[in-house]
């Protein structure tokens, strides 16, 4: 065994105990054990601060020769005797045990009171300001060496930080659930049971199995029926029902959401509100309970974005009273065609529809694909597409058809008809209409994608949230560690965006409603949908990423659920309409607006739209406004829904000014938008986050539980802030602000940081994801993950 | 077979008949299609416009009633009618074939041009002014409207854009390789070669056991032993050759980089730089042929960042000359330790070394962990950490150790060091200095995730920017689809990043020039190596994001190669430092160097600092300089740097108040950091990028071939420009630039991206990645990747 003290022979003991005998030399050790600690010092500093000491307290030769033995540039002390050094000082100076952050000047004076006086040795004053002076060698980062000086022991304090706030998570989560709170709740204690136990690292084709025995859990619990509503009196059916569903499940494996969504979302959606009594009739109930399962033919290898111009055909041949569909290009294969990998047997299948020779633009008809034994039909050849970066769960499938024939009742012909007699008839004369009418099937799969996407950036941020309350690194010298979510970066990475899903949620809410409910402008609805489609996917992104980061490499461990998130969620940035793509569609309509009031000939409108601009400039660009940096000010909901429409206003009149320029200038439209795509850009993502924070003020109005209305107001406020930071460039650039108030702002988002921080977990906690659902370890204080879950993982990973 | 041209009986072709008859209807035809075209017309404005069709023309009885029924709100035309009017329009006014832009009212007066005058019908000047006034009934929409009049067929122009600069690709690609371009050459061609075809989707074992057998051929081909420079005079080891090869590695599969990184840079580079001769004489040749695999055990479960904390320890036993390894607590587990999952039969472990009872802070051992048979060596206790978001092919692993004895030589003793007589010694006395010298080691590592990182990206920049040169999608009504990378959104997200990689380069060139020569200022080197690894391995997340993105679903697929770069490269902005600790780190440095600048108690300069601060107001603050838009001036090289420097020193100057004020109030120093930590991550930014730009503009003078020279002058303006308008609220906020300068950088950076475009294909082919490391069918012209590559993704890939 090797001792547990030092042996009295060692060599360095006898120098140590020379410097403690010495009274003179006691108020120096702090000093000089901090001039090797950091063998920061040169050559020359080590003799200047020799030289210091030596006439400041006026040695004698004898303590001389001992400093000159501890300060030896040419001989430093050994790394033993440096660290019996501190253990002196750690036992003679109770000071180091303190709290208060003391100077090594002040250090040594408590040193030095540890001896008894001695005749002739300077008063405490004295000796004071000799240290002092002497310490000023040492430069001004003493101070925070001086810490380094505390013993190390650490103690966890088990209190975890008082909440600020008073509301209850149980009370905000029944907020956020509604409309449809029960419905929402069966769903999560559906997914919570064992059935849906997550099962990690299994080969493609066992993971799809799996995901379609989950899917026919679903349909067996009578969830697939809930998806297909009864028409209501004017022809219309409430989706609010289905997103709600979908939202729930965006908490769980998105692999089975996106099956889901396929299956009752796209195929069965296509078939309610394209198709007409027959289709109805024949399919809805075999879709709703799985018997059939489906899958939607839309997007082509070239055409991604651009469906106007996909272009597969299908040819009208009255003869045989069918439709021959055909895949005439090697770009117009199908393509990430979910369910067609291996289970859909009927697919509704996009096509140009040609009837007496003449193209009538894109149509949907159901075309089956597989036959019962799951070979594909005559003429139909189909590709897996195989590994992705997610959602290996989804069996994406490429499809060509070579002349394949269908009958004529095939045809989903709500919009578009083929008459018994063979002519084609609409009651949509337009082909622009007609078009922009079918493709607003999409218009729900585009709000679903938006509430999946929110559902798991909160759990991601659930996760991510916990753990960070939890998991300490770093500290005060001599303090326990900090939990991580103390440190100013992780909160800025994590609060900013719990905000902003507690605003995308009201949002989701308050567009969901006006998609359900007659609305006066159905083209904003359906533009909004496609933002805000493009803005919480993008916020899923970010968030997911930001929780994968915060969670250092345990957020990179399958097991704790976020690279599963991260990775399914990448892709929504691209389905159901590029994100770029959608953002210039909302723009569009946004200018379109703008023009529309410009333009529509009436001198009134025009005054008085020229007439809120002007008023706008001089109210809100006054200096008083601009300048001022008063927290109830910046706080308010007002002043931030200002700036928002402020700057959406702005950019929207930029915009149309920039392109009608460059187009009379000779520019092509297209061009024009093109040469100021990232303008238009800016507009749509102003346009957007200027509706959700007007839902987030409504939503918050209406709460009349005032605990829970403070809980909002906060969070509305660091949303609100955080928005306006993130885009300070331009609120500066167009004086908006001055540099003051853009720094205020940023103090402003700090401190509302600090605020809200005890109150994190409570706020996550709200989202009332169940523990099964999140799974991951990290996110519990145990740090096990709920038993059944963490069997199933342990089952599917590879062990050596 | 339906009729190819319609029957004649078709009963809306009575109605277009009439319509085409009437000579005074002919310039409204295209009026008359655009009015239900789009379907967007109210029934009142439907009116309105027949009215005023009626009476700006005079029309006829018999025309107003031709008329009415095809602007009858109560019954509108047919598709078919509609269908055929536009063919009509076709087919007898060519102008809707040409590029023109034209208004309706012009297409009408072409159209009115197709039939004889008639007696009393309107000159062509009246007719004009009459249709004009028709027109405004439409809206402003019209023009844009107008263009859906062309005809449909689109044809794909062959030619791709050409080139704007003259450098060859290759010429740019050897300045890029410089120094040890054979180096870097040797091992592009070895990656490129049957053995190491890529082979996704395999279980994790083979995967695993595929990167091993890579690994092994980097050994065979003589790769290990150049990783092991020999000693110079001055006992430092050339590590520059190491790191080519490292960022060669980069462009292949990153397990295998990781795992070599593992064998050869962490865990040979432990023994290299904390091992003396003994270690380097027993192990090193046998860790360069891979006889000896290795890991390096540093992070423990509770200790990600804060290394100095570490719990397990290495005990002394005097008596039997040895070190006894323990692992005290569960949260004291070796964690993530690359190579220990599988493979590893010797660690480089980190522990508190305790000598005659006396801890000496964190050392490192050499631990045999695996017998030969591979089970675990007694004591020690193994798991696999199962799936991971990516690196799948490398085999981490927990290690526990209990009680494990190993003898006194395995310290690897050059910078502590347990004496014959059993006392522990060390060159080094502070623990603070010993401690970073032994984490010094680090440096490398860090160098080399930044080199890594950077070559990721290059990789997902050049399969993304190819794609995007052959990608079509939408295009001006009438006219080809245009390429992806013509779009402002696509190139803004593709070249910068691109004149990014090329700024990178060089940075890491220079950094390591200085970290393999005799540096003056060791200290900043290694910060900015810490700096750099956060900046590099958050650019690799960024780019190839931005790259998944803007290959749409494409960037999904495995096959693209662009997933396993994004989900390897995750991590990197976590291991090897996580990037807020690593940032904090260089933050702290510059800051230091600011705090010793203004307070080593030299009158002459502090003087200096300040005169310096005020001469730079003076001079970059005058209103001449702040509003300066002159594309001369934006492009100027100094213009940029005085930028980026005078945010560094301003942003330093700030937080060094900041610190200090809440020191002075009392706050801790560590919380007074994190008070104001996002003003640090400030600095550390500022301080990187004022680096990198050095370094770029540096490199652009020494290059002396004109063409290269231009060519890096323009990337280096869009790095410069694209930085600035990142930060530019700060730069707007200390106005450092006025607004019509902030908007005059955006324009710039926009107008470089188009000037860039045409060369953006040649400039990532000047990367020089081999066609068999990129593999992603959509990065070549025909859609097809390198024949090997495609078999091994094939063979990978579960199909139905």
């Amino acid at each position: 065994m090797s001792a547990s003290t030092p042996g009295a022979t060692h060599p360095d003991l006898e120098a140590l105990q020379e410097l403690l005998d010495s009274r003179p030399l006691l108020p120096l050790l702090p000093m000089i054990y901090m001039a090797w600690a950091d063998g920061e010092l040169h050559e020359r500093e080590l003799l200047e601060l020799r030289e210091r000491m030596t006439t400041k307290l006026g040695l004698s030769a004898s303590d001389q020769q001992v400093l000159a033995s501890w300060l030896d540039p040419q001989n430093p002390p050994g790394p033993v005797a440096l660290r019996y050094l501190l253990r002196a000082l750690h036992r003679d100076a109770d000071a180091l045990a303190t709290d208060e952050r003391l100077s090594l000047a002040e250090l040594g004076l408590r040193m030095a009171r540890t001896a008894p006086p001695e005749e002739g040795s300077p008063g405490e004053e004295e000796l004071r300001t000799s240290l002092r002076e002497i310490e000023d060698a040492l430069g001004v980062v003493s101070t925070e060496a001086a810490e380094h000086l505390r013993p190390e022991p650490r103690e966890h304090p088990a209190q975890p930080p008082s909440r600020n706030l008073d509301f209850e998570p149980d009370k905000l989560g029944e907020l956020l659930d509604a409309p449809h709170q029960t419905t929402r709740q069966m769903v999560r204690d559906l997914l919570a049971s064992d059935a849906f136990a997550y099962n990690d690292g299994l080969p493609l084709k066992d993971y799809r199995e799996l995901v379609v025995t989950w899917l026919r859990a679903l349909a067996d619990a009578g969830i697939g029926e809930r998806c297909v509503p009864e028409k209501r009196a004017d022809g219309t059916r409430d989706m609010s029902e289905f997103l709600a569903i979908f939202e729930s499940l965006g908490h769980f494996d998105l692999s089975l959401l996106v099956k889901f969504g396929v299956q009752f979302g796209l195929f069965g959606g296509s078939i309610m509100f394209m198709g007409t009594e027959h289709h109805h009739r024949t399919y809805l109930p075999r879709v709703a309970s799985l018997e059939l399962q489906g899958c939607y033919a839309m997007t082509e290898m070239g055409r991604g974005s651009n469906v106007r111009e996909l272009e597969t055909t299908a040819t009208y041949e009255h003869a045989s009273r069918s439709f021959i569909i055909h895949t005439p290009t090697e770009t117009a294969r199908k393509e990430w065609i979910g369910g067609a990998g291996t289970y859909a047997t009927l697919a509704t299948v996009y096509a140009r529809l040609i009837v007496e020779g003449v193209n009538h633009g894109v149509h949907a008809l159901l075309v089956p694909i597989r036959d019962d034994q799951g070979q594909p039909m005559p003429g139909v050849r189909i590709e897996d597409q195989g590994l992705k970066m997610g959602l290996n769960g989804v069996d994406n499938g490429r499809i060509w058809f070579d002349q394949v024939r269908v009958p004529r009742e095939n045809l989903l012909n709500r919009y578009g008809n083929v008459s018994e007699d063979g002519h084609y008839e609409s009651p949509i004369p337009g082909p622009n209409k007609r078009f922009f009418t079918m493709l607003g099937t999409l218009v729900a799969g585009r709000l679903g994608v938006s509430a999946a996407g929110l559902s798991a950036a909160k759990s991601a941020l659930t996760i991510a949230t916990r753990y960070s309350d939890q998991r300490r690194q770093f500290g005060p010298a001599g303090a326990p560690e900090i939990p991580v979510l103390d440190y100013r970066m992780q909160q800025r990475a994590l609060l900013p965006r719990i905000a902003t899903a507690y605003a995308l949620t009201f949002a989701l809410r308050e567009l969901t409603r006006r998609y359900n409910s007659v609305d006066p402008d159905r083209r904003q609805t359906e533009a909004l949908a496609a933002g805000l489609k493009a803005y919480a996917s993008n916020f899923a992104l970010g968030a997911s990423q930001a929780a994968r980061e915060a969670c250092g490499g345990q957020g990179y461990l399958w097991l704790n659920r976020i690279p599963a998130i991260r990775t399914d969620v990448d892709v929504f940035a691209t389905f159901e309409g590029a994100n770029v793509v959608m953002l210039q569609q909302v723009a569009k309509a946004r200018i379109g607006e703008y023009a529309h009031e410009l333009n529509d000939g009436n001198v009134f409108t025009m005054a008085r739209v020229l007439a809120r601009q002007a008023t706008r400039t001089l109210s809100e660009t006054n200096p008083l406004v601009t300048r001022n940096t008063d927290t109830k000010h910046l706080d308010d909901a007002d002043f931030q829904l200002s700036a928002l429409s402020y700057r959406e206003n702005d950019l929207v009149a930029g915009v149309a000014r920039r392109i009608k320029r460059r187009i009379d200038e000779g520019m092509d439209s297209f061009e024009a938008f093109n040469d100021c795509q990232d303008h238009v850009i800016a507009v749509a993502n102003a346009n957007i986050e200027r509706f959700v924070l007007e839902c987030f003020i409504d939503a918050e109005k209406a709460t009349e539980e005032a605990s829970l209305r403070r809980a909002l107001s906060q969070l509305r406020r660091l949303f609100a802030l955080s928005i306006i930071e993130s885009d300070m460039a331009w609120f500066l650039e167009n004086s908006y602000v001055q540099g003051a108030k853009a720094a205020a702002i940023r103090d402003r988002v700090n401190s509302l940081c600090s605020e809200l921080r005890p109150d994190a977990v409570a706020f996550v906690d709200a989202f009332q994801i169940p523990d099964a659902l999140l799974s991951a370890p990290i996110a519990f204080a145990d740090g096990k993950a709920p038993a059944d879950a963490q069997t199933q993982h342990a089952r599917g990973i590879a062990t050596p």
